[in-house]
């Protein structure tokens, strides 16, 4: 059983390195498709009995009224063995949290009092693509973005998402149109990584625009979702999913929203795991970037500007801090410099006596004839024979 | 002796309520042509003995080194008359510390420890324009930046500017080339009070380009400098003079900015005043933000992307809040909405049966039979024969 390198495009064969029985399975596929996410009650459920004896509780109907509340539409549809089946023949899998692919740690933050309020670790994940995801997350950013986005917006996506592919991190995003498809082109492009999770089925070409880039993700990718094979992607999908989009990235870096973009509702889900927030600044007249500057100005996000930005904000064990410019100067400046004044006040075409300067610059006649030499020492003043000339600075 | 109103550009014959003696005017002249802004000593001595006495210590050298060094070169410049003078004839004025008009409050914040590295008070204030100084700086912002403007930071300079002096605020800028020429343009076209802070005297045209603009800004706004006339511009005399831009703005906002833009310095000294500090965001691919998103970055400074913003940002008894979005809705979503689900799972051309819409949705059929009247009730199902059909939100 091979294990890719986490932000290679390299394909293997067989990336699941299965331990859950297929009892276990089973029994997940069945409640992934009995119940709609997020079922807390179930899983509550699940945690208590195990996946095998849940599953045969929610058939019988022996289940609390809650639990019944979440299961009792479904529990007939007996499609597991089906799904199963679906899955395999698109080349995809179900882990399940029993397999050593299952992003534990990532799904975890997801079970914080905070992150419950918008659903906790999944029953199961429907996958395809050639990738461990386990060690596909290990270092994964979100890049996402309105649907509506600019061509500032997309340019930049895809440039970022370039950038941290090539730098090894795995770009997570929700496959929408805009700054999302930007996202994993650009990943894609850099023969880096990337994650599309979706609010439908991972059979299903959602948006239909993209049924192209899809098929390219689970070549080279990985596309990821807790609903069964089939399922039509609806409203409430989304936001369910955009907590899974969150937990899979290290951080989430909003690239433009609008004062009403679901990516508002990714980077709330992101602070309430205790991820870092970042956004992409963008002009103040554009629409599509008001939610990230109202991120921004109200402190819950970070800005950032370059790929080295991000990549120190979701680092770990500060080995990834952004290059500081090289010249940081003293930006109070030194505007009492002697020096300074002394430079400024030479002649530009002719020479000026030493008098002079003392008068025009202010500083003492005695502080002037020893600075002038060291101006020329330093090549910003020369001797000629009426008195001073300065010479320009490079 | 009449006192226009804050931002008003209505011109008035006689702004200054002079309380100095001609005895005090004749000296401080003296002082502001002997010494080089800004002489920490000289002012020290000031403070001590008063503006006559230490003008009489200067012109005899009867002084400490420290007074010495920043007075001998030019203590024998007599032009006191001369230079009030000249200034009169421009239709100008000396304000003095002794003078009502005088900007007591904003200058004081330059007395704290980390303002006086740029810096302290002024020994006097070089004015031209029909407005009191003091009222005219009482609701200020300063909005600065490059020079190497982008047509983007013009345009927002120059917006802003009309929006902030609309709202009775006075711009204080510059006078430079790029964004500070746009916030004076901004604000003049508002009919509103903008003063031009300048590194010359305030009958100097600098930069000459600005030669019209400046003769606006005298006749409908203010200029004031600490420089006597005549005195050219020089490299240290923009850093001097910067302290003064953000101490007569109640906070400063950086419109663009270079990787080493003088606005930093302008940033760095209003960080010193304790003054809020704002920037405004643009495209992270144009260099003349990255000054403005390092700020942010580094959480010095709070993004503004709307005059309200800035109104909100320099405030004063929390009677500028910037009005809040008028949908303000929960971002974290409510995914698990029964209602939502049920809503989604209704057919979109026909009806569809109560236990189709249960299976589908996976809400209980006995909720979905509850929940379907209601959504009818809300406009969002309509009871047609085959079932219930779906009627999209507005």
């Amino acid at each position: 059983m091979t294990t890719p390198p986490t932000a290679s495009a390299t394909p293997v064969a067989t990336p699941a390195a299965a331990l859950a029985t297929d009892a276990v399975r089973l029994a997940r596929a069945y409640l992934s498709r009995v119940a709609e996410p997020y079922p807390a009650a179930l899983a509550a459920l699940i945690a208590e009995v195990g996946p095998v004896e849940a599953a045969e509780l929610v058939r019988s109907g022996e289940v609390s009224p809650s639990v019944a509340g979440q299961t009792s539409a479904r529990r007939a549809e007996e499609r597991a063995q089906a799904d199963l089946a679906s899955i395999a023949r698109v080349g995809g899998r179900l882990v399940v949290p029993e397999d050593e692919e299952w992003p534990r740690w990532p799904l975890l933050a997801l079970e914080n009092v905070a992150a419950r309020r918008c659903g906790g670790e999944p029953i199961a994940l429907w996958v395809r693509g050639p990738h461990f995801l386990a060690d596909a997350v290990e270092r994964a950013v979100a890049v996402v973005g309105s649907r509506a986005a600019s061509g500032y917006g997309e340019h930049v996506a895809g440039e970022f998402a370039h950038g941290l592919a090539s730098a090894g991190l795995t770009v997570v995003s929700g496959a929408a149109y805009g700054i999302d498809g930007a996202a994993h082109r650009g990943a894609l492009a850099a023969c880096g990584l990337t994650i599309a999770v979706l609010a439908c089925g991972v059979d299903t070409a959602y948006p239909a625009g993209h049924q192209g880039l899809l098929a390219r993700i689970a070549r080279e990718g990985l596309i990821v979702s807790e609903y069964p094979p089939g399922v039509m992607p609806a409203r409430h999908r989304f936001l369910t999913r955009n907590r899974l989009i969150a937990a899979l990235g290290g951080g989430t870096v909003v690239v433009e929203a609008g004062r009403r973009s679901g990516a508002k509702n990714t980077a709330a889900i992101t602070q309430a795991l205790g991820r870092p927030l970042m956004v992409v600044p963008g002009p103040v007249t554009s629409a599509s970037s008001i939610g990230c500057h109202e991120l921004l100005r109200d402190g819950r996000a970070v800005s950032v500007s370059s790929v080295a930005e991000i990549v120190e904000s979701v680092g770990r064990f500060g080995d990834d801090l952004a290059t500081e410019p090289a010249e940081k100067e003293s930006e109070l400046g030194a505007p009492q410099g002697e020096a300074m004044r002394v430079y400024e006040a030479l002649g530009r075409r002719n020479g000026v006596s030493a008098e002079a300067v003392s008068v025009e610059s202010g500083v003492p006649l005695q502080r002037v004839r020893a600075l002038l030499p060291e101006l020329e020492l330093a090549g910003l003043a020369l001797h000629v024979d009426e008195g001073w000339q300065k010479l320009e600075m490079r």
